[in-house]
This record gives C-alpha cells, structure tokens and sequence, in this order.
C-alpha cells in the first residue's frame, strides 16, 4: 500500500494566469486538482508562499503526507536553468530573475522538486497519456496567449543543455515584424498567438474598420481577446475572418519550419487557440504543404492537443517519474 | 591485416558542383581522395555512371578490393527518405526524383551502402573530428552557394523520421521574402546564402548602383559571386559592405531562431561564406545576443568549422562505422 501511495506526484503547473496544483500517479491519473490566480503582477516570493500553501492543501486534500510524495514537479512558463534549478527569466512572470525555484520548494517541503519548462512538460504529458501516444519524435506547439513548444525526440523530451530548447513560439518569421514580449521581432508568437490577435484586432478597430468584435465587448476594445475575435469569425464577421486567416498563414509558417527543422512524425497543437479547430488548422496545415518539403510535409501528421489544460500537470509529473527511474538505474 | 584493411569505408560526398571520392579509415584519417565535375544539370544515370567508375578508380589507387571495404557511405545534397536509402528531390541536383540511390551502388558494387543527406554527414564529420568534438548538442550550418544544416544530439546525428530533417536554410525569416531555390519564400538561404548575395549585388548593378564589383567581374554581372561581394566588401566597396551586411543580419536572424529552438551548446558554421570570417561572423553574433533569450545565447559558442570540404565525406564515413557498431550490437 505504501509502496504504492509513494507513487504519487505533487505536480505543479506555474503559469502567467493560474497555477494548477494536482497530485497525479505514474499512470497518469489525476487524483486531485485545484488552482489558484497566480496574480504574477507582484512579487515572486508571493506567488511561492500561496503557491506552498496551495501545495500543503493539495496534501492535505489526498491525504498525503510528504513522505509519502515520490517528488514535486513544477511546470513553468519560463527560461529554465534547469541544472540549477533556477527561472532565469519569464515572459508570463515579469518580475521573475533568476529565481531558485526547485531549491526553495525542496528545502521547504523536504521532498526532492524537479522544475520544467511548462510547454516542454505539456509535450512530455501529450506524449505519453495523449494525442502523442507511440509517435517518439513529436513537437508540440502550444498556441495561447504567448506560443510555447515541447519537443520530444527518441521518446524522450529534448530540454537542450540548460534546459530551455524549445522556445518555438520565438522563432522569427518575420525579420521586420512587430516587437515581441521577449524583446525580439516578429517571432511567431507576435504573429500569430492569442494576444498578437487580439491586439490586431483592436488596432484594426481603432484605425476605423467596422467590426462585430465591438458589440461583442460592448465597447470596451480593452476586453478584445482572441476568444472575442474568433466568436465574431465564426459569425462570418469580415475583419475577424482576415485576423484568423492572417494568423493560420503566419501558423503554418512556423509548422512549415518545424517540419523541414525537425523531420517528425508528428505535430501537436495544444493551447486556447486550437479550440478554432478547423478555422485556423485547416489553412495552417494548407501552408505546410506549400511551403515545406514535400516528404516531411507528407510525413508530419497536425492534430490537437487531447489534454487540454491538464497537459502540463500530467507532463511534469511524468517528468518527475523519468528521472527517479534514472537516477536508479 | 585484414581485419585492419576492412575498416576502410569508401565516402563520398555528391555535390551538386563537385563530387568527392575517397578513401577513409575508423580513425577519421583520409588515406586516398579524388574529386570529379558533378554535371548535375545531366541525367541522373550519367552522374551515377562517372561516380561508379570514380569509386572503381578510387578504389584501385588504394589497392582495395571490394571484400576489404566495410562499407560506402554517400553523404548527398537532397531530401532523402533514408530507410529505402532514396534522394526524393534536390535543388543541387535538378533532374534527381526517387532516385534509389543506396541500392544501385549496393547492387553493382556488392558492398553495403548508406545515404545521408551531406550537411548532416558534415555535421557528424565535425562533431567526430573537428571543431564540434566533446560538444554532444550542436548543430551545424553549411553557408555555402546554399545554406544546409545538420544536427547533433546526445552525440548522434538527428536526421528525423524520415531521414530529412536539419534542413535549416529552408527556415521561413520573412514571411514575404524573395522566392527560393526550394519554391518557399523568404527562407534563410533565399537571404543570406551564396546565390543570394550574389544576386542581390547583380540586381542592385542593374538598376543603376556603383561598385568595384563592376571591375572585379571585368562587367561581365554574370559572373558575379558571393567570393567577388566578399573581395570588394573586404576593400571597402559601399554596396559590398551593405550586402555582406544584410546577409550577416539574416544569418544571425537564422541562428538565433536554431538558438531559441536547440539551446545548443555549440554552432558550428562552414561552407564557403564561412571565410569571410569576422566580417560575417561578428555581426551574426550580435544579433543573436540581440534577438534570442540570454541563457541561451549566452550558452551557445558560435564557431567555424575546421574540415573545411572534407567535412562531409569524414562524415559519411563515420555514419557507415555508427550504422555497422549498431548492427553488430
């Protein structure tokens, strides 16, 4: 009984918006989860103590005690140190410089803490208990308000020598584009991800374009999301459909790169915005085929993401039975 | 003695311009070379004619009967699909369309053949025994009249599912650039590579800009290449300077992209552009530092390479050693 308790894992999922807890088994099974608003705006020791106390409750709900826990894996949304255990830096956590994540959680809770990157743990969680199941060289995308991607190679997640490979959503596409959240221009997350749309569109309406959109957020061009903006497309709404068809082009290009850069078997799509399904896939796998080789075009299969916003969670804690099964090899 | 002998594998490296043969030993050491005129603009069957009597030839001079040769390895410039070891398409070589390139040499020569693709082989070669040595996550860019690209993990070469990834210079960086040699748009090699430097300086003559290119080419704008750009660009010529420029800019737009994707440990950068050195090299450097996430710019060594054209066939050699210590397992 204990031996199986002790398969269990505190996972964690850091993000801009909310951060999940959850403790889940080596079978991928969830047997607890809750969340809490990150609320990144303040300081980071802030969102490490709500994030202790949502850890401890998440104990206390499954009736675990730490030396029950196999470890602690953390998702986030960050350029990872990972060696070192640090957040160097995070588009999502603003004032998040060079934080020491794992030792802090470590000597705090005296259970052995393992961080990742959260797009890359999201692969990992496809790969095994989703859409990724049995494809061993994938690369997952995530497209939501920013782009993040995962890539999994020989079955195994490929985390680069610090642990940040895998920064797909900042690949320029556009040498002279707009400016990105990370400093650089026209990457493919300021092209084509949830708040490049929504801004377009906001733009769009300022500049005097009529639109649905404005009903939509009764005027308050602030409220303007991507979800806002594919609503009015779906309703046939004409500057809307130009935003999403826009975005799909600039998508498939990135697709198109990651096609003939890594050859693989699959691709996977996860984030808010694949909810637009076949709206935005559709032209996006079209300018694949364009635009890449045609072998590795023919080869990469485009599908969505299965585990929605569970994929991080589950990713990291696979992440963390990995590397136990490591170390004791 | 024989058992020695039979490490000799014969390596070739198809170009689309020329076509090396050569001898080379489990060591990395080159014991015979000899190089012919590809004729790519030909028949596929004359190409694969000159090449088999080449290897016949080769073989003669270093007194190697087929029963001594381990094997031949054929790095090529093409999409390969390499488990039916078939060169899908080429841009170096116009008229190649499913050409089952490993069978034919196996069949008529009776010895074991392997295909990879030439700037993966090269990637290998200088990750074995050249300037990428102890570096296990490294890619490989060749800028050369095009750019290719190949990549190392964990101290072995990815080539993808089907054998064709690394294509690196086929990297959308803007969106609506110049068309490119693969049909793409606006791809690293349609900005930065040889024919488009060499194209961008004839154009820019054209319509109506001064420069001692001009002389250089005694008028004759056809035989512009990237070599006379660098020549003029390194005494001075304004338009020279500019164009070297831009095509830095890019490259560093290129490796900043492989920056943020691999977080490598080490870039390693060959081909004939590659000599202009400093004049290439340091303001690609800049921009990546400018452009890609700090931890790992700061990480990745961006370096030459050291083989210089013998990189791909020392690699094509190794592959057949890896393939042949792989079978045996």
């Amino acid at each position: 009984m204990l031996t199986n308790r002790r398969r269990s894992v505190l996972a964690v999922d850091l993000g801009g918006t909310k951060t999940i807890t959850s403790v889940i088994l080596s079978t991928g099974e969830i047997t607890c989860r809750k969340y809490f608003l990150t609320l990144a705006d303040g300081d980071p020791r802030q969102v490490i103590d709500r994030l202790l106390s949502a850890l401890t409750e998440t104990m206390a709900q499954a009736k675990l005690k730490t030396s029950e826990i196999a470890g602690i894996g953390i998702a986030v949304a960050g350029v990872l140190d990972i060696d070192r255990g640090i957040v160097t830096t995070s588009p999502n956590l603003p004032h998040w410089r060079n934080v020491p994540l794992r030792d802090i959680f470590a000597d705090r809770l005296g259970v052995v803490t393992y961080v990742i990157n959260d797009a890359s743990a999201a692969a990992l969680g496809e790969h095994r208990f989703g859409a990724g199941i049995g494809f061993d060289n994938t690369v997952y995308l995530t497209v939501s308000t920013g782009i993040g991607g995962g890539i999994i190679i020989g079955g195994e997640p490929y985390l680069g020598v610090d642990g940040c490979a895998g920064e797909l959503g900042h690949m320029t596409i556009e040498a002279d584009g707009p400016q990105c959240h990370c400093g650089n221009f026209g990457c493919l997350e300021a092209m084509a991800s949830g708040w490049a749309v929504a801004k377009e569109a906001t733009m769009r309406i300022n500049r005097g374009e009529r639109s649905s959109i404005t009903e939509l957020v009764n005027g308050r061009l602030e409220d303007i999301t991507a979800e806002t903006v594919a609503m009015a497309a779906r309703r046939g709404d004409r500057l809307a459909v130009d935003i999403v068809a826009k975005a799909a082009n600039y998508l498939g290009i990135g697709l198109a790169n990651l096609v003939n850069i890594f050859n693989p078997e699959l691709i996977i799509i996860g984030g808010g915005l694949s909810k637009m399904g076949d709206m935005l896939l559709k032209p996006a796998r079209k300018v694949v085929k364009e635009r890449a080789f045609q072998l590795p075009a023919r080869t990469a299969h485009i599908v969505r993401a299965r585990l929605g916003s569970n994929a991080g969670i589950i990713g990291a804690a696979a992440y963390v039975f990995d590397q136990q099964d490591e170390t004791k090899k």
